[in-house]
């Protein structure tokens, strides 16, 4: 750090349950400017497909993006506002889509909902009216859905005929779907094929088996240990009859298990599955951010090895490394038994506590911890510019 | 900084109650050691003048000073082996005497009899044999004691006599002072007038009144509340007695009522006050290991505002900004609020814990959690390296 304006690049991911990643580049920037009051302190607030992945794009963007708001079922079949995104991008006009806008699992009244009723119609249904806008291109945040339905719902509301023997539609539930016998696939929206649709997640689990949807995610949602199988089979059972109404097989694909099944679902109708984290990075411009800078600061709720799985923190600090610029990391907590692996990627790594804290604390003084924990990495790293 | 191998100088003050100071050298030097092998890491230990002053004079001065061992009264009046160094200065042999190591309010056995029945003849006892030894520099760190007497135990065994009207000699403890008549200081060892003595301390309050010893200091001795006033005056009296009879009146001198009035008794036969922290300072060499370095690291077991009151932490900052050194501060803890008063003394300011945690997990993992947090500060500021 050789200048007194120095550009400093701030891609945290949010704090989950805690602070959005807009706030915490606020506040890591307030610290930063008493150290160099004229830095050129770059924001690109992170995501990894999940909570916060449409605060992070829409606050990067700027006048870039627009917030909308869409009426559309949720989770438990009644009608919601949900937020969403539309991007001006070089390629084209780009909607982003954050599942848990639609089914959360904080959406406490769709949680009084049994899991076994609840749906990821809603989503269908803004795909259909955002495709009616003329939008053609679709990224599609995974992450903190309530629903385990395999994406019957989603198929369902995009023209997906599930029937029974007689006929009669089945609810796109896994309570409806233990009636299934028949998939008709002729009505599906024929400009699903023709979109673009990026699924940014970070799970990799198939839909069914022991490492599936509902054995892993279900019981968060609320399956009952002793319904794990029965869901588990008839998920099965629903994917070969779409799957052959559809004519390609995804069911063990990677990721066929995100969000209760939507990565199945998606993948069916001809998504592509990408890192959350690196597509936010390009959605809110870090390559762009990171030319010139002196500096960069990743962070997260809390690092430790699953980190370096993929998660914002690391897609921040490969992209750093490309451009040549340091990053150190200020997350909530730090793992220190993953200091030594972090050390690779991170030009030192700080946590939020100045002492002895409870967690609770460390989540109330948030926003000044964050600006304290950064002005000393910047008065440390400014010390260099003496000697 | 610059180099591959830079010089670090690590001058932490002890964490009290948990890590002595030559240990914390030790875990940062290995943090340090993870991110430049070949670092030149410069260990000097720092200490205020109470506990840890020795151990830190020790560590520093290697082969320079001796720790040894002599028995004399503990506060109590039973035997004690009692620590102290005896070290080569330019200037001539010089003992270090850590008033903690005779009469510490940790001293369990001693802490068993009542404050008004504790005394310092041990220091006495131990200056007198000194003073046979043929030393005639010493440098006496006061803090920590478990005494109330005004000195009047280490007066009477350097030979002043304390006695009733009819003669007979008191107890040198408050409850003896109190039936005190007379004080005839002619046979005081004339070799204390000859000898240099320096107080290391960092208290300025006088022997009596409400700012004194037994007011401020004797609560946490044991002095009952409905005692203080009577003590006090007790101690009034004893000095009205003892000055007259030396010729000297230092009652109200800042730092008499250091160390339950030892710092009256010690100014009466012309000791002189110092800076704990500065003279510690120049025996562990803190300038010279200053010449030349990238880096230095200061440190307590917790950091406020009381900091900048002279603690060490500041003393060492004052001396590497002479020397042109960048300072960061390591700390077990750091009051936040006190941050914006530091940033004009460190570069930086740093705390062990890498998320919430208790303070008793942060004592226990005190030396890894040491080595870790100077590990990511070495590596941030190596980034300063890349740009």
């Amino acid at each position: 750090m050789t200048s007194a304006a120095p550009v400093i690049v701030v891609a945290p991911d949010s704090f989950k349950g805690s602070l959005a990643a807009p706030v915490i580049c606020e506040s890591i920037r307030e610290g930063l400017r008493r150290v160099w009051p004229h830095a050129d302190v770059r924001a690109c607030p992170m995501a990894d497909g999940g909570e916060g992945t449409l605060d992070a794009v829409l606050s990067a963007a700027g006048g870039a993006a627009s917030r909308l708001v869409h009426s559309v079922r949720g989770a438990d079949g009644a009608p919601r506002n949900v937020a969403y995104g539309v991007f001006d991008r070089p390629e084209g006009e780009t909607a982003v889509i954050e599942v848990a806008q639609i089914v959360g699992i904080t959406d406490d009244a769709a949680m009084r909902t049994p899991v076994l009723d609840r749906t990821t119609t809603g989503l269908g249904e803004l795909l259909r009216s955002l495709l009616d806008d003329g939008i053609t291109r679709f990224m599609i945040g995974l992450g903190g859905s309530s629903t385990n339905d395999g994406g019957a719902g989603m198929l369902q509301a995009l023209g997906v005929r599930l029937a029974r023997r007689d006929g009669s539609v089945v609810a796109p539930t896994p309570r409806g779907l233990a009636e299934l016998e028949s998939v008709d696939a002729r009505d599906l929206d024929a400009r699903v094929a023709q979109a673009q649709i990026t699924i940014m997640s970070d799970v990799s689990n198939p839909l069914c088996g022991p490492r599936g949807a509902t054995a892993v995610f279900g019981p968060q949602k609320g399956v009952a240990a002793h319904d794990v199988e029965t869901i588990d089979a008839t998920l099965a059972a629903f994917a070969r009859e779409v799957e052959r109404a559809l004519g390609r097989s995804v069911a063990n694909a990677p990721g066929a298990g995100a969000a209760g099944g939507l990565g199945f679902a998606l993948q069916l109708v001809g998504a592509r599955f990408a890192s959350g984290a690196g597509i936010v990075a390009e959605l809110v411009g870090l390559d762009a951010a990171l030319q010139g800078a002196d500096w960069a600061i990743a962070g997260e709720g809390r690092s430790d090895m699953q980190t370096l799985l993929g998660k914002a923190p690391l897609v921040v600090a490969r992209r750093a490394a490309q451009a040549g610029v340091p990053v150190s990391l200020l997350s909530g907590s730090i793992d220190d038994a993953a200091l030594p692996a972090f050390a690779a990627h991170f030009a030192g790594c700080f946590a939020l506590p100045a002492g002895p804290a409870s967690l609770a604390s460390c989540i109330a003084d948030a926003p000044r911890l964050l600006a304290d924990r950064a002005e000393q990495m910047g008065r440390l790293l400014d010390a260099a510019r003496m000697k």
